[in-house]
């Protein structure tokens, strides 16, 4: 049998690359404070950089792999620098990073039971155990009426979300006749922008979603929320959807779940509890009374990438009733039918998910979950919290500081007395420096900067340099007169 | 300073452990055959394998990957063997897995352009050079008024494309005030599921999605197309959006771009090409009539994560004007805003897609391009052309058998003449015995098999065996009198 001529990668030349690679993230991770955390790189820059034209003939992998210190690196923003405080964390570690790679090795795609049975059972049972390790209410579970799957972010769970209740709310007739303007989502002020995004994409209308007012802690108030939805009833909309939010984006705030859910079920209306970066502090039962009331939920969702240390993609999204949103997203053409689905005793996940196809993604969160342990995992997230509390002290024990929002967990959000040039310049001339980056919201209609204390190595010592550092561009803006700075 | 407590695996673990998970890829890759392709497992028998109760404390990690061999191979339908012909492909190649391997280690989120431009520019490049590679038109060039994005599924890019539409369609007021049932959508009745669960999702409603009647190639005929749109017209409904496709996945067969684009372009309607699993072919300059009349698309859609050796989830999708997609899919919060983002100069690929996180998939793309080079890529391609044609062949020569449809590239669609019975216990003999896996279909009403030659390592010897082991089968089964049997 003659040999076919192949451009493959032999399996010994996985090896050999393999481990490279291997040695490269590791010494990456060595040397990642190094590097300015924000990439300082002009529009451009990179693509500049590269070849205008692809590859005709075949190039040895070390080129390949040199490519990446020379030309990705000076391009990137350094998401896994412990001196990264912007936006919300996205985790890696170690674990995810070699269970994601053992789910690329495999190369299974999961879209239905049969297609790989421990791909679906596996994400099956680790949500399972999730339920448990956060104390969710036993409806999320999958032995009971619900059931939980990956979703890549937050906003695609609560997308599912939302076409589940648009569905429930038509008596099963909006996927066939589509949305007639008549539904009405509710969300608080501060919700993330998925849920307008998600608003849109479902037909429903932005004009159709109410941003529920908000008190002084920033979350929803349930007495404005309830008007509304008596306010639409009465003028012959129909209130489907609400989404309560614990530990917004801008502020962490946290909705008042428990009220949120009874008005819900009152009405009827489908609730979804966004807890997109705050619900891992669930994992620590001093922090589980920030969602009380879950009970009172259809669904909820939050993202282990975000603070669990877990890569990109994975959102953990639950629901109480898993027959309807299985209802409401199954199609199933003849090329897909086969007997487990006949059965009826398996569950097929591209019915739980917009996309057809769907990777391995359990397994690097099985894989963090083991090599942490319960108590591996509490120890980090209560650490984070600690250091946040701590930062937002030495923020309130300076007059030139205050803070602008509660913090109840590791997001603190404060600013400059001194206005929002200031600030803008004060965030501008630290991101530039490539010491830490952070980020801005508005608050009270003033700039403020977030300070979010949750990437992976972030220890006592970074938090320390960056109110330093903070400390310092604040003297040295105040020398210039700060106004005309930055 | 005091060294924190850290249960975080060190980098010298990670250097262990990950040299260990190469390894373990490697050696999974080279005993692959001697696996059942299709896992035999029965339902709930991984889960029963697994702790019912998550772990307190850490696991060593040897023990972890352990159960990578014990519990999760028994439970895999090993998609990367090259005994697999069901479905389309989902092919790795280790190019892929290397390069997706450092996407995890860098572990950047690419939402925003600011958030780390190499991850935005790299795949704006990448996209670029595919249009060259794959002779696609010039308006899909980032370099001119569209640009190519990378998306998880061809269903994601589906409803993109139809959110798109749907806002062009009506002047851009859809996305605010909501559907009302008037937008009608066309496809042929063989296009794939994902665009009835995008019209669905959007709010069309699918009693507005028309599946158009096919030919005796089961192609979409492109007259019953216009006379549908007239006569949606005539009923005050507004035809927005039609789907071409290259490569059907019951059959493959290949709509008439040229046609259906004229129609559309006369009628005002966006036209999405579909080529999910075929549009690789378009790398091997003889195969690319099959796209003839694409330059009257306003989007194309085609998956390297299926034929083009890049791991899922990779389908890359372009649209000839960006500026359409962005205002469909832009929402902007405060939290989010950023000097690159206000000068307009960069793009932000949150605004092309559904969710906002984003991972660094163009690096996998980009190493198996520069890996196989455009050489090495045209002949495995044309290597699983010539596999499935010579298959073709022997099944036309075989008076138990025949060809269901045309075979104008690497599926084949065949039954044996013994009619239904006989295909699903000749299917089902197949897949138990584990030396190959296939799938099947409905063609002219009556079950058909689909063989599929397009895995990564699929070679001329493992074609003829599944021949033979076909015959065998189809053999056994007519001496227990066919039917009777499976």
């Amino acid at each position: 049998m003659r040999e076919e001529k192949s451009f493959h990668m032999t399996a010994d030349e996985f090896r050999r690359h393999g481990h490279a690679v291997i040695d490269w993230i590791a010494d990456y991770h060595e040397r990642i404070e190094s590097y300015p955390v924000l990439s300082p790189v002009e529009p451009g820059e990179v693509r500049a950089s590269l070849p205008a034209h692809p590859p005709s003939q075949a190039e040895p992998f070390s080129r390949i792999l040199a490519d990446i210190e020379k030309v990705v690196l000076p391009g990137t923003t350094h998401w896994q620098s412990p001196n990264f405080y912007a936006f919300f964390p996205c985790n890696a570690s170690g674990p995810a990073i070699l269970g994601d790679l053992l789910s690329s090795g495999l190369g299974v795609q999961g879209m239905l039971w049969a297609t790989s049975p421990a791909c679906t059972e596996l994400e099956t049972l680790v949500l399972d155990w999730l339920v448990e390790m956060l104390d969710l209410p036993e409806q999320f579970r999958s032995t009971q009426s619900g059931g939980g799957v990956i979703q890549d972010t937050a906003s695609s769970a609560a997308l599912c979300a939302l076409l589940a209740a648009r569905e429930r709310a038509t008596n099963f007739t909006s996927n066939r006749q589509g949305c007639d303007r008549k539904l009405v989502a509710y969300a608080s002020s501060q919700a993330h922008s998925s849920i307008e995004k998600a608003v849109q994409i479902a037909g429903l209308g932005r004009d159709n979603l109410r941003l529920v007012e908000v008190d002084e802690k920033f979350a929803m108030r349930p007495a404005v929320l309830a008007d509304q939805i008596e306010s639409d009833r009465r003028a012959g909309r129909i209130p489907c959807f609400a989404c309560a939010t614990v530990g917004t984006t801008s502020s962490n705030a946290i909705d008042p779940v428990r009220r949120i859910g009874q008005i819900c079920r009152e009405r009827g209306l489908w609730l979804h509890v966004d807890a997109a970066m705050s619900g891992t502090a669930a994992l620590c039962p001093e922090f589980r009374h920030m969602q009380d009331g879950l009970e009172l939920a259809d669904s909820y969702a939050f993202n282990p990438h975000k603070w669990m240390f877990t890569n990109f993609d994975c959102d953990c999204f639950w629901v109480a009733d898993r027959a309807t949103l299985i209802k409401t997203l199954s199609v199933l053409p003849e090329y897909l039918k086969n007997k487990a689905t006949a059965s009826g005793a398996v569950f097929d996940y591209r019915d739980w998910q917009i996309p057809l196809g769907r990777r391995f993604r359990s397994l690097k969160l099985w894989f963090v979950i083991r090599h942490y342990g319960i108590e591996g995992l509490q120890h980090h997230i209560r650490r984070h919290v600690e250091l946040a509390q701590q930062f937002a002290r030495w923020v309130s024990q300076d007059g030139r500081f205050e803070l602008a929002a509660p913090v109840p967990l590791n997001l603190v959000c404060f600013r400059h007395r001194g206005g929002d040039q200031v600030n803008q310049a004060l965030m501008d001339r630290l991101n530039r420096s490539g010491d830490l980056y952070l980020t801005h919201t508005r608050l009270q209609d003033q700039i403020t900067l977030r300070f979010c204390v949750g990437q992976t190595h972030t220890e006592a010592r970074h938090v320390r340099q960056a109110w330093q550092r903070i400390q310092e561009e604040a003297e040295a803006l105040a020398g210039q007169g700060g106004e005309r700075a930055g």
